[in-house]
Protein backbone atom coordinates (compact mmCIF):
# COMPACT_ATOMS: atom_id res chain seq x y z
CA UNK A 1 0.00 0.00 0.00
CA UNK A 2 1.65 3.32 -1.02
CA UNK A 3 1.39 6.65 1.67
CA UNK A 4 -0.88 8.01 -0.41
CA UNK A 5 -3.62 5.17 -0.41
CA UNK A 6 -3.15 4.44 3.55
CA UNK A 7 -3.19 8.64 4.09
CA UNK A 8 -7.15 7.69 2.03
CA UNK A 9 -7.87 5.08 4.53
CA UNK A 10 -7.33 6.66 7.15
CA UNK A 11 -9.00 9.98 6.50
CA UNK A 12 -12.13 7.37 5.50
CA UNK A 13 -12.07 5.70 8.58
CA UNK A 14 -12.05 8.86 10.65
CA UNK A 15 -15.09 10.04 8.16
CA UNK A 16 -16.77 7.01 9.44
CA UNK A 17 -15.56 7.00 13.06
CA UNK A 18 -17.01 11.18 13.08
CA UNK A 19 -20.03 9.98 11.91
CA UNK A 20 -20.69 7.60 14.57
CA UNK A 21 -19.54 9.99 17.46
CA UNK A 22 -21.50 12.48 15.78
CA UNK A 23 -24.90 10.15 15.69
CA UNK A 24 -23.99 8.59 19.46
CA UNK A 25 -23.20 12.08 20.92
CA UNK A 26 -24.69 14.54 19.06
CA UNK A 27 -22.31 17.26 17.07
CA UNK A 28 -21.93 19.39 20.52
CA UNK A 29 -20.84 16.59 22.48
CA UNK A 30 -18.93 14.34 20.47
CA UNK A 31 -15.08 14.41 20.84
CA UNK A 32 -12.32 14.95 18.11
CA UNK A 33 -10.50 12.66 20.96
CA UNK A 34 -12.97 10.06 20.76
CA UNK A 35 -13.21 10.37 17.05
CA UNK A 36 -9.46 9.46 16.63
CA UNK A 37 -9.43 6.71 19.29
CA UNK A 38 -12.09 5.13 17.32
CA UNK A 39 -10.78 4.96 14.18
CA UNK A 40 -7.62 3.66 15.60
CA UNK A 41 -5.59 6.41 14.53
CA UNK A 42 -3.69 9.42 16.86
CA UNK A 43 -4.78 12.76 17.41
CA UNK A 44 -2.29 13.94 15.57
CA UNK A 45 -3.45 11.35 12.65
CA UNK A 46 -7.05 13.35 12.61
CA UNK A 47 -5.81 16.73 12.90
CA UNK A 48 -3.54 16.36 9.40
CA UNK A 49 -6.81 15.48 8.14
CA UNK A 50 -8.73 17.89 9.23
CA UNK A 51 -8.56 21.37 10.98
CA UNK A 52 -11.65 21.38 13.41
CA UNK A 53 -14.70 19.22 14.63
CA UNK A 54 -16.86 21.70 11.99
CA UNK A 55 -14.13 20.86 9.09
CA UNK A 56 -14.76 16.91 10.20
CA UNK A 57 -18.72 17.61 10.11
CA UNK A 58 -18.33 19.41 6.40
CA UNK A 59 -16.76 16.69 5.09
CA UNK A 60 -19.33 13.62 6.84
CA UNK A 61 -21.70 16.31 5.34
CA UNK A 62 -20.47 16.55 1.57
CA UNK A 63 -19.62 13.05 1.52
CA UNK A 64 -23.35 11.83 2.64
CA UNK A 65 -24.38 14.22 -0.45
CA UNK A 66 -22.56 12.32 -2.41
CA UNK A 67 -23.90 9.30 -1.53
CA UNK A 68 -27.24 9.89 -1.50
CA UNK A 69 -26.66 11.99 -5.04
CA UNK A 70 -25.76 8.91 -6.18
CA UNK A 71 -28.03 6.33 -5.02
CA UNK A 72 -30.66 8.79 -6.01
CA UNK A 73 -29.78 8.54 -9.31
CA UNK A 74 -28.73 4.78 -9.62
CA UNK A 75 -32.49 4.38 -8.88
CA UNK A 76 -33.72 6.46 -11.86
CA UNK A 77 -32.85 4.57 -15.52
CA UNK A 78 -33.99 6.82 -18.15
CA UNK A 79 -36.40 4.08 -19.62
CA UNK A 80 -38.61 4.19 -16.83
CA UNK A 81 -41.51 6.56 -16.20
CA UNK A 82 -40.88 9.91 -13.55
CA UNK A 83 -43.27 8.72 -11.31
CA UNK A 84 -41.90 5.62 -10.92
CA UNK A 85 -38.34 7.58 -10.83
CA UNK A 86 -39.69 9.32 -7.71
CA UNK A 87 -40.69 6.67 -5.72
CA UNK A 88 -37.62 4.68 -6.84
CA UNK A 89 -35.33 7.82 -6.03
CA UNK A 90 -37.23 7.69 -2.55
CA UNK A 91 -36.67 3.83 -1.92
CA UNK A 92 -33.24 3.90 -2.76
CA UNK A 93 -32.47 7.43 -0.26
CA UNK A 94 -34.62 5.45 2.77
CA UNK A 95 -32.45 2.25 2.00
CA UNK A 96 -28.62 4.54 2.10
CA UNK A 97 -29.98 6.50 5.62
CA UNK A 98 -31.17 2.80 6.73
CA UNK A 99 -27.96 1.04 6.24
CA UNK A 100 -24.92 3.48 6.45
CA UNK A 101 -23.95 5.50 8.97
CA UNK A 102 -22.16 7.99 6.80
CA UNK A 103 -24.95 9.54 5.03
CA UNK A 104 -27.38 9.19 8.15
CA UNK A 105 -25.36 11.18 9.88
CA UNK A 106 -24.50 13.55 7.28
CA UNK A 107 -28.21 14.10 6.45
CA UNK A 108 -28.91 14.97 10.23
CA UNK A 109 -25.81 17.78 10.64
CA UNK A 110 -27.30 19.06 7.68
CA UNK A 111 -30.45 19.21 8.70
CA UNK A 112 -29.20 20.84 11.78
CA UNK A 113 -26.74 23.22 10.41
CA UNK A 114 -24.10 23.09 12.64
CA UNK A 115 -21.00 22.98 10.36
CA UNK A 116 -22.07 25.82 8.55
CA UNK A 117 -21.33 24.75 5.01
CA UNK A 118 -23.05 25.96 2.04
CA UNK A 119 -24.87 22.33 1.29
CA UNK A 120 -28.82 21.66 1.98
CA UNK A 121 -29.31 18.25 0.95
CA UNK A 122 -33.38 18.65 2.68
CA UNK A 123 -33.63 21.03 -0.29
CA UNK A 124 -31.95 19.52 -2.71
CA UNK A 125 -34.61 16.68 -2.05
CA UNK A 126 -37.17 18.99 -2.53
CA UNK A 127 -35.71 20.26 -6.33
CA UNK A 128 -35.47 16.31 -7.38
CA UNK A 129 -39.57 15.71 -6.58
CA UNK A 130 -40.05 19.27 -7.81
CA UNK A 131 -38.59 18.22 -10.80
CA UNK A 132 -39.94 14.41 -11.60
CA UNK A 133 -43.32 15.76 -10.91
CA UNK A 134 -43.40 18.26 -13.36
CA UNK A 135 -41.78 15.89 -15.73
CA UNK A 136 -44.67 13.33 -15.06
CA UNK A 137 -47.11 15.98 -15.49
CA UNK A 138 -45.22 16.74 -18.93
CA UNK A 139 -46.07 13.53 -19.47
CA UNK A 140 -49.71 13.28 -19.07
CA UNK A 141 -48.84 10.55 -16.01
CA UNK A 142 -50.58 13.17 -13.16
CA UNK A 143 -55.08 13.32 -12.37
CA UNK A 144 -55.75 16.72 -12.54
CA UNK A 145 -57.61 17.27 -9.38
CA UNK A 146 -58.27 19.76 -6.07
CA UNK A 147 -55.14 19.57 -5.00
CA UNK A 148 -52.00 21.51 -7.15
CA UNK A 149 -48.14 20.39 -7.69
CA UNK A 150 -47.30 22.82 -5.12
CA UNK A 151 -49.84 20.34 -2.51
CA UNK A 152 -48.47 17.01 -3.82
CA UNK A 153 -44.55 18.83 -3.87
CA UNK A 154 -45.11 19.25 0.01
CA UNK A 155 -46.75 16.03 1.32
CA UNK A 156 -44.29 13.65 -0.39
CA UNK A 157 -40.98 16.19 0.91
CA UNK A 158 -42.71 16.32 4.15
CA UNK A 159 -43.57 12.25 4.61
CA UNK A 160 -39.82 12.04 3.47
CA UNK A 161 -38.34 13.90 6.11
CA UNK A 162 -40.60 12.55 8.30
CA UNK A 163 -39.31 9.00 7.99
CA UNK A 164 -35.56 10.09 8.11
CA UNK A 165 -36.21 11.88 11.29
CA UNK A 166 -38.37 9.16 12.82
CA UNK A 167 -36.02 6.38 11.33
CA UNK A 168 -33.20 7.82 13.87
CA UNK A 169 -34.91 6.21 16.72
CA UNK A 170 -36.77 3.54 14.90
CA UNK A 171 -35.23 1.97 11.70
CA UNK A 172 -38.15 0.54 10.34
CA UNK A 173 -39.90 4.02 9.63
CA UNK A 174 -37.00 3.87 6.86
CA UNK A 175 -37.56 0.02 5.87
CA UNK A 176 -38.47 -1.26 2.14
CA UNK A 177 -42.02 -1.81 3.77
CA UNK A 178 -42.76 1.25 5.06
CA UNK A 179 -41.77 3.29 2.26
CA UNK A 180 -43.87 1.01 -0.57
CA UNK A 181 -46.78 1.40 1.96
CA UNK A 182 -46.28 5.12 1.41
CA UNK A 183 -46.71 4.90 -2.14
CA UNK A 184 -49.55 2.71 -1.80
CA UNK A 185 -51.47 5.80 -0.37
CA UNK A 186 -50.37 7.96 -2.40
CA UNK A 187 -50.27 7.16 -5.51
CA UNK A 188 -53.63 6.30 -6.45
CA UNK A 189 -54.20 9.93 -6.10
CA UNK A 190 -51.56 11.31 -8.22
CA UNK A 191 -51.38 8.60 -10.75
CA UNK A 192 -53.89 8.77 -13.52
CA UNK A 193 -55.54 4.78 -13.83
CA UNK A 194 -53.34 4.05 -16.79
CA UNK A 195 -50.56 5.09 -15.58
CA UNK A 196 -51.18 3.47 -12.16
CA UNK A 197 -51.15 0.01 -13.26
CA UNK A 198 -47.69 0.15 -14.53
CA UNK A 199 -46.42 1.63 -11.09
CA UNK A 200 -44.98 -0.63 -9.02
CA UNK A 201 -45.23 0.98 -5.41
CA UNK A 202 -42.20 -0.91 -4.12
CA UNK A 203 -40.08 0.62 -6.49
CA UNK A 204 -37.71 -0.93 -9.58
CA UNK A 205 -34.67 -1.25 -11.01
CA UNK A 206 -31.75 -1.32 -8.80
CA UNK A 207 -31.98 -2.05 -5.54
CA UNK A 208 -28.72 -1.61 -3.43
CA UNK A 209 -27.91 -4.61 -1.20
CA UNK A 210 -25.97 -3.57 1.96
CA UNK A 211 -22.74 -4.40 0.21
CA UNK A 212 -23.04 -2.60 -2.51
CA UNK A 213 -24.32 0.40 -0.05
CA UNK A 214 -20.95 0.57 1.59
CA UNK A 215 -18.74 0.43 -1.24
CA UNK A 216 -20.51 3.02 -2.85
CA UNK A 217 -19.47 4.70 0.57
CA UNK A 218 -15.70 4.34 -0.23
CA UNK A 219 -16.29 5.98 -3.49
CA UNK A 220 -18.24 8.37 -2.30
CA UNK A 221 -16.30 9.84 0.08
CA UNK A 222 -13.17 9.53 -2.32
CA UNK A 223 -15.28 11.90 -4.48
CA UNK A 224 -16.04 14.12 -2.30
CA UNK A 225 -12.31 14.82 -1.18
CA UNK A 226 -11.18 14.86 -4.44
CA UNK A 227 -8.99 11.67 -4.31
CA UNK A 228 -11.21 9.95 -7.01
CA UNK A 229 -12.77 11.64 -10.71
CA UNK A 230 -17.11 11.36 -9.91
CA UNK B 1 -53.20 39.56 43.34
CA UNK B 2 -52.44 37.00 46.15
CA UNK B 3 -49.20 35.72 46.57
CA UNK B 4 -50.36 32.49 45.30
CA UNK B 5 -51.53 34.20 42.06
CA UNK B 6 -47.76 35.49 41.80
CA UNK B 7 -46.56 32.77 42.17
CA UNK B 8 -48.14 31.15 38.98
CA UNK B 9 -47.70 33.94 36.98
CA UNK B 10 -44.02 33.99 37.92
CA UNK B 11 -43.77 30.11 37.23
CA UNK B 12 -45.90 30.72 33.90
CA UNK B 13 -43.34 33.10 33.08
CA UNK B 14 -40.44 31.09 33.81
CA UNK B 15 -42.03 27.88 31.22
CA UNK B 16 -42.54 30.62 28.62
CA UNK B 17 -38.82 32.21 29.19
CA UNK B 18 -37.81 28.66 29.02
CA UNK B 19 -39.40 27.69 25.96
CA UNK B 20 -38.06 30.50 24.18
CA UNK B 21 -34.56 30.07 25.86
CA UNK B 22 -34.40 26.66 24.40
CA UNK B 23 -36.13 27.31 21.46
CA UNK B 24 -33.13 29.53 20.72
CA UNK B 25 -30.19 28.05 22.24
CA UNK B 26 -31.23 24.13 22.28
CA UNK B 27 -31.88 22.46 25.38
CA UNK B 28 -27.83 22.01 26.05
CA UNK B 29 -26.70 25.38 25.46
CA UNK B 30 -29.56 27.04 27.26
CA UNK B 31 -28.45 28.49 30.47
CA UNK B 32 -30.63 28.83 33.64
CA UNK B 33 -29.31 32.69 34.35
CA UNK B 34 -30.80 33.72 30.77
CA UNK B 35 -34.21 31.62 31.38
CA UNK B 36 -34.49 33.41 34.84
CA UNK B 37 -33.11 37.49 33.18
CA UNK B 38 -36.18 36.72 30.45
CA UNK B 39 -38.72 35.81 32.78
CA UNK B 40 -37.24 39.22 34.42
CA UNK B 41 -37.15 36.85 37.97
CA UNK B 42 -33.99 36.85 40.19
CA UNK B 43 -32.06 33.00 39.88
CA UNK B 44 -33.38 32.35 43.59
CA UNK B 45 -37.13 32.76 42.18
CA UNK B 46 -36.51 30.10 39.33
CA UNK B 47 -34.91 27.48 41.91
CA UNK B 48 -37.90 28.10 43.97
CA UNK B 49 -40.16 26.91 41.42
CA UNK B 50 -37.87 24.39 39.48
CA UNK B 51 -35.09 22.38 41.08
CA UNK B 52 -32.63 21.84 37.05
CA UNK B 53 -33.18 22.95 33.55
CA UNK B 54 -34.02 19.17 33.43
CA UNK B 55 -37.21 19.75 35.40
CA UNK B 56 -38.09 23.15 33.56
CA UNK B 57 -37.60 21.05 30.16
CA UNK B 58 -40.14 18.26 31.86
CA UNK B 59 -42.39 21.35 32.77
CA UNK B 60 -42.31 22.61 29.36
CA UNK B 61 -42.97 19.61 27.56
CA UNK B 62 -45.64 18.45 29.86
CA UNK B 63 -47.66 21.65 29.59
CA UNK B 64 -47.06 21.50 25.98
CA UNK B 65 -49.12 18.19 25.90
CA UNK B 66 -51.68 19.51 27.55
CA UNK B 67 -52.25 22.33 25.19
CA UNK B 68 -51.99 19.80 22.50
CA UNK B 69 -54.16 17.27 23.55
CA UNK B 70 -56.71 19.92 24.25
CA UNK B 71 -56.52 21.91 20.60
CA UNK B 72 -56.89 18.16 19.16
CA UNK B 73 -59.85 17.35 21.31
CA UNK B 74 -61.59 20.64 20.96
CA UNK B 75 -60.89 20.27 16.77
CA UNK B 76 -62.93 17.29 17.20
CA UNK B 77 -67.31 18.37 17.75
CA UNK B 78 -69.03 14.78 18.23
CA UNK B 79 -71.59 15.49 15.25
CA UNK B 80 -68.47 15.23 13.16
CA UNK B 81 -67.08 12.41 11.19
CA UNK B 82 -63.96 10.32 12.06
CA UNK B 83 -62.06 11.62 8.94
CA UNK B 84 -63.00 15.00 8.74
CA UNK B 85 -61.75 15.30 12.84
CA UNK B 86 -58.61 13.73 12.04
CA UNK B 87 -58.22 16.54 9.71
CA UNK B 88 -59.28 19.31 11.81
CA UNK B 89 -56.86 17.73 14.52
CA UNK B 90 -54.04 18.02 12.75
CA UNK B 91 -55.27 21.74 11.92
CA UNK B 92 -55.31 22.39 15.40
CA UNK B 93 -51.74 20.68 16.29
CA UNK B 94 -50.09 22.34 13.33
CA UNK B 95 -51.54 26.14 14.41
CA UNK B 96 -50.45 25.59 17.95
CA UNK B 97 -47.27 24.54 16.48
CA UNK B 98 -47.17 27.39 14.68
CA UNK B 99 -48.17 29.91 16.98
CA UNK B 100 -47.21 28.82 20.82
CA UNK B 101 -43.70 28.94 21.70
CA UNK B 102 -44.62 26.64 24.80
CA UNK B 103 -46.05 24.00 22.56
CA UNK B 104 -43.19 23.89 19.94
CA UNK B 105 -40.45 23.88 22.43
CA UNK B 106 -42.01 21.47 24.29
CA UNK B 107 -42.96 19.30 21.66
CA UNK B 108 -39.26 19.16 20.56
CA UNK B 109 -37.73 18.24 23.51
CA UNK B 110 -39.39 15.48 23.72
CA UNK B 111 -39.25 14.51 20.49
CA UNK B 112 -35.29 14.64 21.44
CA UNK B 113 -36.24 12.39 24.86
CA UNK B 114 -33.73 15.28 26.48
CA UNK B 115 -35.49 15.56 29.97
CA UNK B 116 -36.06 12.41 30.60
CA UNK B 117 -39.59 12.23 31.48
CA UNK B 118 -42.43 9.85 30.54
CA UNK B 119 -43.92 11.39 27.95
CA UNK B 120 -44.09 10.23 24.24
CA UNK B 121 -46.21 12.89 22.49
CA UNK B 122 -45.13 11.92 19.21
CA UNK B 123 -46.81 8.11 20.21
CA UNK B 124 -49.95 9.60 21.29
CA UNK B 125 -50.27 11.39 18.31
CA UNK B 126 -49.72 8.34 16.39
CA UNK B 127 -52.74 6.59 18.40
CA UNK B 128 -55.16 9.65 17.72
CA UNK B 129 -54.28 8.60 14.20
CA UNK B 130 -55.09 5.10 14.44
CA UNK B 131 -58.16 5.64 16.62
CA UNK B 132 -59.41 8.01 13.96
CA UNK B 133 -58.92 5.82 10.93
CA UNK B 134 -60.55 2.77 12.72
CA UNK B 135 -63.56 4.98 13.66
CA UNK B 136 -63.43 6.35 9.87
CA UNK B 137 -63.25 2.50 8.41
CA UNK B 138 -66.02 1.36 11.33
CA UNK B 139 -68.14 3.88 9.42
CA UNK B 140 -67.59 2.54 6.11
CA UNK B 141 -65.69 6.11 5.06
CA UNK B 142 -62.54 4.40 3.92
CA UNK B 143 -62.11 2.98 0.38
CA UNK B 144 -61.20 -0.56 0.66
CA UNK B 145 -57.15 -0.67 -1.22
CA UNK B 146 -53.97 -2.21 -1.84
CA UNK B 147 -52.68 0.46 1.04
CA UNK B 148 -53.64 -1.43 4.53
CA UNK B 149 -54.80 0.92 7.60
CA UNK B 150 -51.09 0.57 9.03
CA UNK B 151 -49.74 2.27 5.57
CA UNK B 152 -52.35 5.39 5.53
CA UNK B 153 -51.55 5.85 9.18
CA UNK B 154 -47.66 5.69 8.84
CA UNK B 155 -48.11 7.91 6.01
CA UNK B 156 -50.28 10.50 7.87
CA UNK B 157 -47.53 10.41 10.97
CA UNK B 158 -44.40 10.91 9.12
CA UNK B 159 -46.17 13.66 6.71
CA UNK B 160 -47.00 15.49 10.17
CA UNK B 161 -44.15 14.96 12.16
CA UNK B 162 -42.52 16.30 8.85
CA UNK B 163 -44.56 19.12 8.91
CA UNK B 164 -43.56 19.83 12.61
CA UNK B 165 -39.71 19.57 11.39
CA UNK B 166 -39.70 21.50 8.54
CA UNK B 167 -41.74 24.02 10.54
CA UNK B 168 -38.81 24.71 12.69
CA UNK B 169 -37.27 27.15 9.90
CA UNK B 170 -39.89 27.79 7.91
CA UNK B 171 -43.38 28.34 9.68
CA UNK B 172 -45.05 28.00 5.74
CA UNK B 173 -44.73 24.08 6.46
CA UNK B 174 -47.31 24.22 9.72
CA UNK B 175 -49.66 27.00 7.63
CA UNK B 176 -53.12 26.35 7.54
CA UNK B 177 -52.37 26.36 3.36
CA UNK B 178 -49.93 23.91 3.49
CA UNK B 179 -51.77 21.39 5.81
CA UNK B 180 -55.60 21.94 3.98
CA UNK B 181 -53.05 21.10 -0.06
CA UNK B 182 -51.97 18.13 2.54
CA UNK B 183 -55.33 16.55 2.95
CA UNK B 184 -56.68 17.99 -0.68
CA UNK B 185 -53.49 15.07 -1.63
CA UNK B 186 -54.29 12.45 0.50
CA UNK B 187 -57.99 12.51 1.10
CA UNK B 188 -59.09 11.30 -2.50
CA UNK B 189 -57.13 8.59 -2.01
CA UNK B 190 -58.75 7.15 1.58
CA UNK B 191 -62.15 8.24 1.75
CA UNK B 192 -65.28 6.65 -0.35
CA UNK B 193 -66.43 9.16 -3.31
CA UNK B 194 -69.64 9.71 -0.83
CA UNK B 195 -67.61 10.79 2.37
CA UNK B 196 -65.37 12.88 0.10
CA UNK B 197 -68.01 15.05 -0.95
CA UNK B 198 -68.31 16.06 2.91
CA UNK B 199 -65.18 16.32 3.91
CA UNK B 200 -63.11 20.04 4.01
CA UNK B 201 -59.32 19.65 3.85
CA UNK B 202 -59.31 23.01 5.24
CA UNK B 203 -60.67 21.46 8.66
CA UNK B 204 -64.23 22.70 10.05
CA UNK B 205 -65.29 23.94 13.58
CA UNK B 206 -63.41 25.59 15.72
CA UNK B 207 -60.15 27.38 14.45
CA UNK B 208 -58.30 28.83 17.14
CA UNK B 209 -57.09 32.12 16.63
CA UNK B 210 -53.66 33.62 18.44
CA UNK B 211 -55.47 35.16 20.80
CA UNK B 212 -57.64 32.16 21.41
CA UNK B 213 -54.12 29.79 21.68
CA UNK B 214 -52.85 32.04 24.14
CA UNK B 215 -55.76 31.87 26.64
CA UNK B 216 -55.29 28.16 26.58
CA UNK B 217 -51.75 28.08 26.72
CA UNK B 218 -52.14 29.67 29.95
CA UNK B 219 -54.68 27.58 31.35
CA UNK B 220 -52.75 24.32 30.02
CA UNK B 221 -49.81 25.63 32.04
CA UNK B 222 -52.26 26.02 35.19
CA UNK B 223 -53.54 22.48 34.12
CA UNK B 224 -50.20 20.89 33.97
CA UNK B 225 -48.43 22.19 36.95
CA UNK B 226 -51.74 21.33 39.01
CA UNK B 227 -52.87 24.82 39.66
CA UNK B 228 -55.88 24.57 37.87
CA UNK B 229 -58.16 21.77 37.45
CA UNK B 230 -58.99 20.62 33.70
Amino acid sequence: MTKQERAVRTRHALIRSAAQAFELHGYAQAKLADISARAGVSPGALHFHFESKAAVARTVESTAGVSLRRAAWLAQPPDTNALQRLANASHALAGLLRTDVVARAGFRLNCEAVSGGGLNLRQEWRGCVEQLLAEAAADGLLITRRASRADVVAAIVAATIGFEVLGRRDPEWLSHRTLTGFWRVVLPGLATPDALGDLDPGGTGIRPTRRETEGGVVQAELEATGAAPP
